[in-house]
């Protein structure tokens, strides 16, 4: 892949027309608003584009989704966003995976599979590229647009709390609320709403809480009679991962997921003086220093009392 | 109280000195970070100035605090900040309730206490206010005043998500950051961060959850027996309010405080459509159309029925 700078990707997107844009599966904010927000700008300059993502879309993100109804087009030009390999691609984008023209991403793990591509990672958000993007296209940012891309922004900072925020990403965030993105209304759909299901899971989950007798460790588990009980979507699992590591005095906040065939999967979120992919490799797991992961394949309180045990460990040695 | 520009207001604090500066009792973030923010400054200027809170402040804010020990001096200027009116001052600071020279606050329902004032009812916090004051006054703000001023910011508008922001609070988030504001490391401490005895209420106040049949109305109840239990302290119930409703499809959320001499404290928030003041007037209550609240005099069980009879009346009228 030629890396090419952002001036080039503007004036390649300038001069070509029915534009393809590809999502990874298991869309996210960043996905979405960069992907739709990038055909909503084409198509304001008045070029055919579609984005195109072989996952079904979740239904929060409709407010951007519902702005760009699909043209359907023979594609002469295919552009990714916020993909860091092809082999993210799903459904009927598979198709697309060997001809990419230009990739528009902010995965510094970008394995270069397009012919040319823009790669800045130390961008927040992919879609934080795309706003610098329209700006040097001079494309106009309506409201439709501001609200793609403020999706997300806010949704690959964790509502600006995560550590790749920069100050551009403030700066972004007030330029998208002058051209009309609505925010307060963003921010509440992303963050703020829970299904009933949710709310039943995480109660379900709180009652697994246990704590190492200093209170370092913690520890929640769930199971898969919990995801039935609760009516919980799998997606859905994903901030309760967090919740032990937010508890005042923990340094090793300890997940474990029932899976299928007697596995437990762990996710170990540790403070920056234990290393978290340390004690999963014990398992034959790893990861980050900061967050990791393991399966193991025992019964549930020898699998807890491991894991438990094995971090427990680790505090002591940090000490 | 003669009502000034921030210029005005900036050129009477680079004339005094000794100059003594006030905040609300129960000081929150933007108390903590206007009043000590504004003492930095004004010490970075060579001048003496001290903050003064009648209230202990959390020390959950020793990072701004502890960069400004007291000085102790006769006050000859006294500064209010985030002040709306004098009956929230506490303890020490009472004193000076009569003799405040220059207020600087957002707070449109500001009384007018002071000599002379600067109020911005649309300002998000009143560290934003700090920030254009300090920037006036071509003061140089290094990061631990960045620190205060951005702590002010997050904490007044829920990290950036309240309907009070505007793209101006996005474009201070971003300088405050390019001054060395930890942006990560604040809304960690102010936004991640659960003491046990929370948790522990959280699973409580869960197992308390209802809802009407149709889901549109939704309870909970914190009892003084589970404050006693959790052991968690009276401030930390207050981002509990708002679980209710932010579970999908709940119109009205409800919770339900146990006070002393059998009184239960009513809190109701509702969606755009149903007017909550409405609900809590029934009660002899009141409040604003989206969060009003009410007192019941009765036994737990039956002021539980009274007040969901009224929500789901409230909500059957609108539809």
């Amino acid at each position: 892949m030629e890396r090419i700078t952002l001036e080039h990707a503007a004036k390649l997107l300038s001069e070509k027309d029915d534009i393809l844009i590809l999502m990874h599966k298991s869309p996210d904010g960043d996905a979405v608003g960069s992907g739709y927000g990038l055909a909503m700008a084409l198509r304001s300059l008045g070029k055919r584009a579609d984005p195109l993502c072989g996952d079904e879309i979740p239904k929060v993100y409709s407010y951007i989704t519902d702005k760009v109804p699909a043209i359907g087009f023979e594609p002469k030009f295919i552009v990714s966003v916020d993909l860091a390999t092809t082999a993210l691609l799903s459904g009927s984008a598979v198709e697309y995976a060997e001809s990419v023209d230009l990739c528009i991403d902010h995965h510094g793990s970008n394995n270069g599979y397009a012919k040319e591509g823009y790669v800045d990672g130390k961008s927040a958000s992919c879609a934080e590229i795309i706003k610098k993007l329209l700006d040097i296209m001079q494309i106009s940012i309506d409201n439709d647009m501001a609200n793609a891309i403020f999706t997300g922004i806010c949704t690959d900072t964790g509502c600006f709390k995560f550590s790749n925020v920069t100050s551009d990403t403030h700066r972004i965030a007030a330029e998208l609320m002058d051209c009309g993105a609505d925010s307060t209304e963003i921010c509440r759909l992303m963050f703020d709403c829970k299904s009933r299901a949710k709310i039943e899971l995480e109660k379900m989950v709180l009652e697994t809480m246990e704590f190492s007798p200093d209170g370092k460790v913690a520890f929640v588990c769930i199971t898969k009679d919990m995801m039935e009980k609760s009516g919980a979507a799998q997606g859905e699992t994903e901030g309760i991962a967090g919740i032990t590591k937010q508890i005042e005095g923990v340094k090793v906040g300890i997940t474990m997921r029932e899976k299928d065939n007697g596995e437990f999967r762990i996710s170990v979120r540790s403070s920056e003086d234990i290393d978290a992919s340390k004690i999963c490799a014990l398992f034959g797991g790893g990861g980050h220093r900061a967050a990791a992961g393991c399966s193991i394949f025992k019964e549930q309180t020898e699998a807890k009392k491991e894991i438990m045990a094995a971090c427990i460990a680790a505090v002591e040695e940090a000490e």
